[in-house]
């Protein structure tokens, strides 16, 4: 077993791994690997992202090996492992963008694991698609959240956490897109149209509400290198807390979980979960939620095994 | 746009006014206007609703113009502004009623303005019939809530929290009323026939939970002015811990949120968001949720116009 | 009528019982009984459930006499009270177990009335059983939990609040036992097997969710003496975060209220309602929702008089 | 031993009275007892106080029968026990006044038993200054405070938490007055020839922080019945966060501790510690503080036994 | 009066300005307003501190006309007012100063105001400083904070909340540097030789804490314009938990409030609080602090009026 | 440098290990490491300490490599790093003493290192002691809190956090034994005579806070090897609400450090703090000052190298 035994190690004791699992070790051949992000100054509203691969961590603690609804082992079948975090430049939006892109190409350019990736607000999903596209070519983004991130700029700022989808598009680093969870009110109209012109198949919180057939199978039958982007933040406030842009009525953490134990991909190649903010948490639910969302999204990897 | 622009002003910059709009000036024509009455003493179980309208305020931060699923920009086409608050008197409810009375008057007598009013403690509703019969003539009440509130009094006293809806009725001032989302225990089964005899048309939260087209086909066929009442612990505690006399079981963020959106009326001249407490709230998560109820509320105005 | 009449005392006045009932005296005929176990020494993660009676009284004060759900006065109907609580052992988790049983069985041996147990954490349902056993013989056992609580041992160590079904089926306690909720990542994929080589008709949270009918239907089916367990996990960490080993993707609290609601015996024993943990709640949301499940308990009982 | 024996008995179980004393019994010979007037709508910035009470005697249970730094039994001599509450009018400031009056008057007229209250905001110092002036005749009144509390009113109202002590002296129920603590922000320099005016020898924060020596000498120099009344925001909001109105730069409870253990009376008559707000307090350190502050008091008392 | 009469409009109504005052007018000859800068991504823990303006105005409601320590009326001799935030540029801290030199230079240049300024993080004191520095030529700055401020940069960047004082002497705009409260661990022994070199005064927390009257002269002898600068850190966490990096062992609320009351200056030309950080606060204690202390402060330059 | 360096990996990434030291290597030469025991069963009050080392590792990023008040640089002098968690058995004291006692002695026995050991509830220090006693033989222990913990049982116990230090004299463990702090209330008079008997120099908070130099000469002056054992609730719980069986009157945060930094010891053996409970922490101040009281013992240690 991956690890630390909670049979004999009781949860609360030891250092705080994800998971519990191994820190990674160099030369291991391991298909999944636990990373930390943590930058959030490019949130819009409450900043503390930064803190959430450390709350996810302690969230973490009650996983144990067998997911019984996906009928896997996820992490002894993965050799998953805690990356630590890449140090990012807090204040340098785009000195942290070219940190996380070095570091990242590093881990993944040799090996062939898959980066479960714990934000950080959501600006830090751009570098890790150019990161993705230098390995992969043109990616697949599967994106959960309640707002649409492609905006053009913030306070004449072409990076913040609410434009980094338009970027990657006009970088050309997406094959195709598909959004599901929407729900904030919007600056404009226009808002509707850019997602046209943009070509993001985009479904609102009610598309998955009372439709989410129609919106699993579309995202499962997308092919190719695939990343998903979970923003907290899809997640209702009373599930999901600790965020920096709460938008109420979301979804349930019964409804995201169903939602990602649904998930089929032919290449899953990144996963982010982004947007947990611990200063803004309740008795480490949000934190939970997250660590969950990971370790459901790793029992889906491991079902490619 | 009416707001301050939070693409050149972050959100979290200036002083506080609802959906940051500006400050309501006395002889601009406006349809809509946010209004808050602190007063809290009303209340039988925890205080803090006096913090209401400052925390709805703050929640309301993030409010963007464009609302996609009504196809509508409230604030701009109803020229929405922040009126501030009515000066109550603590301890004083009868006092603090007249208080209501007299500048609630004074704001919509001469005017052809809706006021969206921030509570407080569920007190106040009585005193807002008063004003808006004066000058409207017999209102009928849409009242979301887990309580009846249509009780007598309590020790011995005829005007709190729970006993406004029966002094309106007892007052003359209801032509209609249609209550929903009822589920808190009550004293004696006396309630029920009560609220025939008080000719309340009321529902319960399982028949918002089961039967909500019945509910809002009820709602949408009044005709003539109507005030609508929420009782933010119409919704469960887990998405509004915030509030006074919380009752479990009750409604998700999603389910009021779409309610309200459903909502039609030919002539709508009051709207109230009562019971956010602000001491017992988390994260803001039940004041975001009041502001967002209220912006639910004025998109539904402005589909008028 | 028992409580505290709540018209006349304001709800947050006089010394902390259970449903502001009296504390019980001695002759005094009564068919259900509110008693405290508060042990949390054999938690596997977050103590604190040590404070579940305290914070359940507390959260009880709103409840009022008449259930219209189900057409009963419980309180009035059972003539219900508060005993108090057993003197439990900290830290000596077996010692504390036969002072339970001690004391347990001088409540009931010589009388007629349901004790409505607050744990405390999960391990107190052993004792609670054994108590039961030696008063009726082979007991029903309805489990709602997150967790399949029958694990062989954790830490070499028989007793905890995960091995206690396991225990009590060992020890020949049960006549049949029906679990529902179950949802949380296991050690391995023997468990699965464990649950028929123990005999336990084990539901998911999927099960709760897509056919609840089928479920309640089971549990109504059973006969003889029942006793009902309820882990407060079995609900969502939105809906109850103060609890020890929470579990994402439960229940909601209308959802476990409507099951408590549908419920029916020919022979109800006893109820508990265990883990939970004050210090982890909010706004005491958790302990609200205990009060009212063990109100609907009571409720259903009150049906058979 | 009054108290339940947390040598046997947990500190955390059974129901909450003060103290773990028992409940006063109607014919026992008792010198002291705990009493909570949980009434809060007189208080001019934060309600909460309501809770008060329930605070205090959950804040009490670590509290231990001997006081070694006055070598003292309190409630073994004083016969302590605890009274449950004043039932008040929420909302009502002058009929909750009358309650507060015939209930306390009730209480100690036909009996030589000194009140220990728990409030409450600090109106209720005023019902309880008349219920003694009737059975003592005027009455020394030692005030620790940060703020005067002699207005004359707040929003044209006569009775509020800030204007107790100027009716007091107008009515002519004080002996002497004697007040520290003094320093918050005031609204006028008339205040200062108030104090004068109205006879109070009031020292500041500076007085007791750098000369405890010379008040503590002229409290102890007065003679006759006196009452003791504490508002805990004397005391810092470091040290006392949960509280109405708040004013940085106050005693630490070392200081406090230290202030009520050096007071000495001839005819010590009454005791309230006032404006403890439990929404406001964190891990319940305000309401310790209060219990210990209580435990203190009725310390002193006993050494006259 | 220039603040709203709390006598009439009870405290917690209204819009939130610091101390209820006035939003500034054009054309209004004022001596002192409150400006509020959130910008917090220069901090090197936790963020947060971009609330700071909004906490603190919360925190300012309970402050009154007169000021009995210093006998003075601040707000009305200064004729203060609220002038709203500087919008800043999250996630760029180098265009974030220059937006706050463009705006600060506008409200001073032309005017005799001195502004008081709430953090945001400690990197805004350096555009403070340019901006004062471009009206006033060299300036004396006063600095309390339990961090020396002055190391050379944070990975590989020049401006962070840690790096401001050496800016400052760097680039030349500093006459004389009083420093005290220091306690923090530092990088390095080098440290202390820095602070000489850099000509920096400088006291530790230990010079605060025995020997206040040396340094508070220190302080007092400076002349020619001056600048204030209070990280709010330099007060114990107790008191001030609302901020990025706590360090334990600090001033008490007490002290900090009596040091700024013992500041006298010739000229004194800005002062800021920085490092409110509210989501860290606690009842906000700490936004109540830090008005407390801007009050102090205008006090003490309304006395040389 | 020993620690992560701040000044390129900021302080929230990474995984957290006490001062962001290293884990220990097994052939290391090593002269102190961090050490957790997560123990908390033997609490009386509140459960929670449980989480005293996780929540101590997260209190210590902000610790910097060097003290300038005793001018060392402990964590390089030491070659400190962190050896993770005994593995406790929840629920089983003794169990747990036996579990502590193997693995302390396997990491003090054959090197000479000195355990900084983050509790866990008080309970563990007598294992502690066992461990110290059979490698160095009988050990003077120096003792800060504000209990006497030299009870004989609790319900019928030896073994719990009160009883530590009665059971390690009578064990034979203790040469000398010196405590300060103590304040709580006591169970008699008698507990006074015990000290005498027991042969304890015990020391008031009066002591400590009036004559800090003769409690400093009486512990400087012990000699032998000598165990130091600090009970967080030895400071006041303002500024460590995070505990189990807070008192109020406590010392200051400035009070504590200043006293371990004059402690000096010929041997110094072994160094706890206990009682660190993070789920009754706020915005983790007493995991903080313990973080520091830990590098203030470093250090004190470092200056006998």
């Amino acid at each position: 077993m991956r690890q630390l035994d909670a049979l004999k190690s009781p949860r609360f004791t030891q250092i705080s791994t994800f998971g519990r699992l191994p820190i990674c070790e160099k030369n291991e051949e391991i298909k999944a690997a636990f990373l930390g992000i943590p930058f959030d100054d490019a949130v819009t509203y409450r900043p503390g992202a930064r803190f959430g691969p450390m709350g996810i961590r302690q969230g973490s603690r009650l996983l144990r090996p067998y997911n019984q609804f996906l009928d896997t082992y996820p992490f002894d079948k993965l050799n998953a492992c805690d990356m630590g975090d890449i140090n990012v430049i807090p204040g340098y939006i785009e000195d942290t963008m070219n940190a996380i892109q070095t570091s990242l190409y590093e881990i993944i350019s040799s090996k062939n694991l898959v980066p479960f990736i714990a934000g950080g607000d959501h600006s830090i999903t751009l570098p890790i698609l150019r990161t993705l596209y230098k390995k992969f070519g043109k990616i697949n983004i599967v994106h959960f959240d309640s707002h649409y991130d492609f905006w053009d700029s913030y306070w004449g700022k072409k990076y913040t956490h609410g434009t980094w989808l338009r970027r990657a598009i006009e970088e050309g680093l997406i094959k195709e897109a598909v959004q599901g969870g929407i729900r904030a009110s919007t600056f404009s109209k226009e808002d509707l149209r850019d997602k046209e012109r943009l070509g993001i198949r985009s479904f609102t919180i009610r598309d998955l509400k009372y439709n989410l057939d129609t919106v699993i199978r579309e995202i499962n039958s997308l092919s190719g290198p695939t990343h998903v982007s979970i923003d907290i933040d899809v997640v209702d406030p009373a599930f999901a807390p600790g965020t920096g842009t709460p938008e109420v009525g979301g979804l349930t953490s019964f409804e995201i979980i169903e939602i990602v134990r649904k998930l089929r991909f032919d290449k899953l190649v990144g996963f982010d979960v982004v947007e947990v903010a611990p200063p803004y948490d309740m008795s480490e639910i949000t934190a939970m939620l997250a660590a969950n969302i990971i370790y459901e999204g790793m029992s889906v990897l491991s079902l490619n095994l």
